[in-house]
């Protein structure tokens, strides 16, 4: 029998967890391995809800082990370092993203994407290669080895920065890394939630003019006048889609319902890029044609490594780049849960962890 | 009633043309232009033939134009040069690929990108901008803008090279674009066709380690003895085909028929391009998923701008790249067309128009 999660480790720790594929969250006892000489300890103070947490307490991509403590956008501050920690000290203000180890030899981490290593360890639901599971950070504390911490820097405060680890490097890369962050160009974002809003105020930062694509009219208002996008289009305008066509450089489609790419792809430039961040349930059809005639791409991109992540959110605080918020207390996580689902938040829950998480026993 | 074709320019040509859906090609007396101040003509001594031909013969894709002379790999002699043609001489050896004319002025064009121009004029069964029909080189003579002429180099065969300016330049203009054209690279080339063979010897001059992927197993010799191929993957070949898995820089995938794009996606490395040339019927599923897992790209191609057809010519001449091809008489032409349909070719017929087609008045 395998050892009970409580007494697996020598440090103990409190936070929710499924239970099973009901999804519903509720106190859960466990605990932490001991610091290590490269490990950082920290209090966790806000953990952000990203939906990908909805699909995994319910195992809805059949990877998840139960009990299973959600939550990898993941800020607190540091408790204790280990004797070969060589960038933080008690006190520091730190997150923890999607991400807890990774092989650290393969050409991916080489060269600083760790986030495409084939060994990486996610942060919650994962094993670590001693066998133990890793749970996440709907709980009172976290450790990591440093490589996986990130500084979160004054000024960014750490409920704020907590969604960045997952959403916001989730927008971060592929704009960088598809070359989509030069002054001037036009920038589409498809879909205006968590990852979305994100898209927005970054793709801004680089100094793009935005346009959002999206099904809802009734976010034009919010995506102009709060988000500070320069246009809205609706995806289902015809009329409006078409005067739009061949206008963007480049898109960053964070949509993962199922939708057709060939309007997309329309409003491309010729050489122009599409980015899916988002992962609708089915393939979608590729409209190679247009690919050819307008020596288009279609690519993906799933997080960032850890030093794009630190880059990341350096560059979020030197912008005054925040998500927008819900902070939540602990016990309403099952209702956030169930708004989420009906994409009812503007635009990420946050857990209060730090004021409103409390041992049950 | 519009002018008949022989009569409409001053210039007598003869050639064979489609008449209708058909496809059946047969003797067809028109004219050309006269050699404007800008404008090249020449003998025409050898013509290619594209599989773009036969679907354009029948008007498999709906822009056809009757009757129709084909012809987009031409080469030839040049007989007479405009007053303002700066870069040809008579007796030059000279070429026209896909394009005889585009706007000129658009950011493509710019750009050297004709190739891209939204106005570009095909070669055959298009309209120049004075609304006369546009026939290719399916016939004696031919005239176009200097711009839209390529120097064919001392030491590379006419009939070598006529293939070149549509088939050869479709692979070396993503191989060099995608960044594929790095030596020590792991190149795949899907199909072994008029295109796949020169996407072959391409890569291979470029230092790649080049990985032939085809449906038939009985093409292995000829890839690796007579092409040049370091190895060969059969598509259905499961074991073999998951053995390979994760190792290719990029792709050139040059089929027209369908095919799932998964398995070719499952070759790639992280990061890395597959490159769509040939154009199926219907689109593909896109594999989403392994896209967001490795941050792979998939993209389309067409064809190349005229400083880059240059640019390919000079590259074959130099690193002697010629296609394998059927050199045969223009009366064997529609035999040909019979034969292309069961890609019953190795890799190219080329006809011998300067020794074989005789005027029928």
């Amino acid at each position: 029998m395998a050892t009970q999660p409580e007494f697996e480790h020598p440090n103990k720790a409190f936070g929710w967890a499924a239970r099973d594929t009901s999804g519903v969250l509720s106190p859960f006892n466990f605990s932490r391995r001991e610091t290590g000489e490269k490990d950082v300890a920290f209090k966790v103070l806000y953990c952000g809800i990203c939906h990908s947490d909805l699909h995994m307490i319910k195992n809805e991509w059949g990877m998840s082990t139960y009990p299973l403590v959600p939550g990898h956008e993941i800020a607190g501050i540091v408790t204790e370092v280990g004797s070969k920690v060589e960038k933080f000290k008690i006190g520091d203000k730190v997150g923890v993203g999607c991400l807890v180890d990774s092989c650290r030899a393969c050409q991916n981490c080489e060269e600083n994407l760790e986030n495409y290593c084939p060994k990486q360890t996610n942060t919650y639901s994962a094993k670590y290669s001693d066998g133990s599971i890793t749970y996440g950070g709907y709980s009172d504390s976290m450790v990591a080895d440093e490589h996986f911490i990130v500084h979160i820097p004054d000024g960014l405060p750490l409920e704020s920065a907590a969604p960045l680890l997952c959403a916001g490097i989730t927008v971060y890369s592929p704009l960088r890394y598809f070359g989509l962050d030069k002054p001037g160009m036009n920038i589409g974002i498809v879909g205006l939630g968590g990852l979305g809003h994100l898209g927005v105020k970054f793709a801004k930062a680089f100094g793009a003019n935005v346009t959002v694509i999206s099904t809802s009219p009734n976010k034009e208002k919010e995506a102009i006048e709060n988000l500070g996008a320069d246009s809205f289009l609706i995806s289902h305008d015809q009329d409006k889609m078409q005067a739009a066509m061949g206008t963007l450089d480049g898109i960053i489609d964070t949509v993962s319902a199922d939708h057709p790419l060939l309007p997309l792809v329309g409003l491309l430039k010729y050489h122009g890029k599409l980015v899916m961040v988002g992962a609708p349930d089915k393939p979608p059809e590729l409209p190679h044609i247009p690919l050819i005639m307008g020596r288009k791409t279609i690519s993906g991109s799933g997080i960032g490594g850890m030093k794009e992540t630190q880059e990341m959110i350096d560059f979020a605080a030197k912008h005054n780049i925040k998500p927008d918020i819900e902070v939540i207390p602990v016990d309403y996580v099952n209702t956030a849960m169930k708004r989420l689902l009906k994409a009812d938040v503007k635009y990420r829950f946050v857990l209060d962890i730090g004021n409103t998480l409390k041992p049950s026993s």
